[in-house]
This record gives C-alpha cells, sequence and structure tokens, in this order.
C-alpha cells in the first residue's frame, strides 16, 4: 500500500436513543491519534440503507439499487474495519447484520476489529457472532476485542465517554493488531 | 386455551427473489391440514417494518411508533410462532432478527419452532442463532427443527415446493411437539 491506510470504524446501531455514535467516538478519537492510519467514522444511521432488497447474491457484484452502490464504494476505500456494535437479545443487531449482507467483495481479506459494549456482559455474544459472520466473508478475524462492559456508567455529563484503563489498553492493542494485519 | 391454538407462520425473509415464501406456503398446507390449531400465515415483506427505530427497551412495552403497536398487536393473538428462515452469510438475516427485536413480552412463553433452509447446510446456522435468541426470549425453544438442503432443487414447474419424506415427516412431528408445549 502506497498509502496510509485506511481505516473505518462503523457504527452499527441506528436506534433512537443508542450509545453506539458516543462510543464510537472515543475510540476515533484513540485512532485518530494514531499516525499510521487514515481514519473514516462512518454512521449507518446516516448511511440509511433499507432492509436487504438486492435480488442477486452479493458475491455477483450485479447490485440493482443506488443505495447498494454508494454502500459499495463507501466499504471499497477503505483498508480495515472496526464495528462499533451493540448487543441485542444477547446477538448481533439487525442494522449491522443488514449493511455486511449488502455485500461480499468488499470485505473479503480486511482486517476486521470489533469494538462491542453493553451491559456486564459487554456485547460479547454480538461480537462473537460478528467475528463468525467476519469468517464467512474472508475477513481477518482478530481474537482479541475491546470490550465495554457497563457502558451507561461511563459517560458523563457532557455525554463523552470516560474510558477505564483497560479500555484504552484494548483500543492500543486492537489498533497494533490492524497494522500488523494489513 | 378455550379456542383452538393460532401457530403464526412467519416467512422471515424479505429479499426480491426469495424462495421463503413458497417453503412457508409448503409447510402451511401442512399446518393447516391439522386440525388441532388455527394458521396465520405472517409475510415480513408485507409487514413492512423500517430498522428498529423504538427508543425504549421492549420489555418496556413502551411503542412510540404505529407500525411497533400494529406489530405488537399482531404477535399478540398468536400462542406460538413458526419462523420460517434462510440463512445469509452463516447466520441468522436482519429482516428476522429486526422483527423480533422490537418486541419482547408477545413472544415470551410460546413454543418457537423453526424451518430453515439453504444449501447443502439446509439453513442450520440460522436456525441455531434463532433458537438461541429465542431462548433469550423465554420461548418455548425445542431441539427438532425442519432443515430443509438444497431448496431450489426442490421447486417444481409451477413453483410450488415438492418436499422429500423426511420434510414431511419432520413438518408433522414439529406440530407435534408445539401441541405438547402449548
Amino acid at each position: 500500500m502506497a498509502d496510509t491506510p485506511l481505516i473505518q470504524i462503523i457504527i452499527g446501531s441506528t436506534r433512537p436513543g443508542r450509545i453506539g455514535r458516543t462510543v464510537a467516538e472515543w475510540f476515533t478519537a484513540h485512532a485518530e491519534a494514531d499516525e499510521r492510519f487514515d481514519i473514516e467514522l462512518i454512521d449507518l444511521g446516516e448511511v440509511n440503507l433499507p432492509m436487504l432488497d438486492e435480488p442477486n447474491h452479493p458475491r455477483k457484484r450485479r447490485y440493482t439499487q443506488e443505495h447498494t452502490k454508494r454502500w459499495s464504494e463507501t466499504i471499497d476505500r477503505g483498508d480495515a474495519v472496526v464495528w462499533v456494535i451493540p448487543e441485542y437479545n444477547y446477538a448481533l443487531n439487525s442494522a449491522t447484520k443488514n449493511a455486511i449482507d449488502y455485500l461480499f467483495h468488499e470485505w473479503a481479506g480486511k482486517p476486521l476489529g470489533v469494538v462491542s459494549y453493553g451491559g456486564v456482559s459487554g456485547g460479547l455474544r454480538a461480537a462473537q457472532q460478528l467475528k463468525q459472520v467476519g469468517s464467512s466473508l474472508w475477513m481477518k478475524t482478530m481474537p482479541d476485542i475491546v470490550m465495554i462492559p457497563n457502558v451507561h456508567s461511563l459517560v458523563d455529563d457532557d455525554g463523552a465517554l470516560q474510558p477505564t484503563e483497560i479500555m484504552d489498553t484494548s483500543a492500543a492493542a486492537l489498533l497494533d493488531a490492524i497494522a500488523e494485519r494489513l
């Protein structure tokens, strides 16, 4: 790669009242301070994909909808992906899975980082499902993630996330792991 | 229950070109021939839920959107659920997970049947994920499902599903299992 590699950080929750954007902003600040990467923050709430409405398997890359073509171009320009995800009913949320299922080659071969958040579980079950989905897309999945338990207790009066020490350590470890596998 | 129990058969795929409706019509004919039950076929393509847009956890049942209130009323009237589901990227599809995540109490306590379809895998990995999600909703999950491998090879020239013997056997077994657990 001649240019600085681009990490795309994707906010997987689109729910009104979500905390995902706050979490993603914390991780994005970490990543932007790292001179090894260029960073793009992608908000699925703004991408605004409808429920999967393509008739062809994405392996064929024969997209019929303008929103799919735009989404394909967006992900095509990145070199690695970090998903910031919630856990709904002990599993992946639909907005994240929907955005993934639209594409195939655009994901393949890229490092897949995961930042999951939740209550005591820290979104771990959704994170495991996401790694499993990533493996079916030939992504470079990595054992360690950034796991944020009790996320609501970490939001300060200004609405920003006050990270624990282990969050900062694991964010740095995730960026190192991505750098090694690009 | 004074009345005949109502099984709701839900088509979990909304994708253009889906085979889900064909599969669901086969299972529905089976179920309708069974005098123990009333049957309602629900097509998520017609329900047409947007990506989850409720600010409150469904445990609170404080719905803000008309489509959520309608969906809640629909599922509330049923006594058991049979999901007819595809498998996308070795996992549950987003339309199914989205429709589930809108509600909580409406699912709880009901038998959860699964009819999954796919290639050689028969949609098994999506089926396992759905049972796991069902368990987080206090649904009565059941070990055996109706699994349909190589589903496209079973569609005849009229677009109907020509079942294998094991499909008919497992459909009957699923209806028996539901009857016992209502």
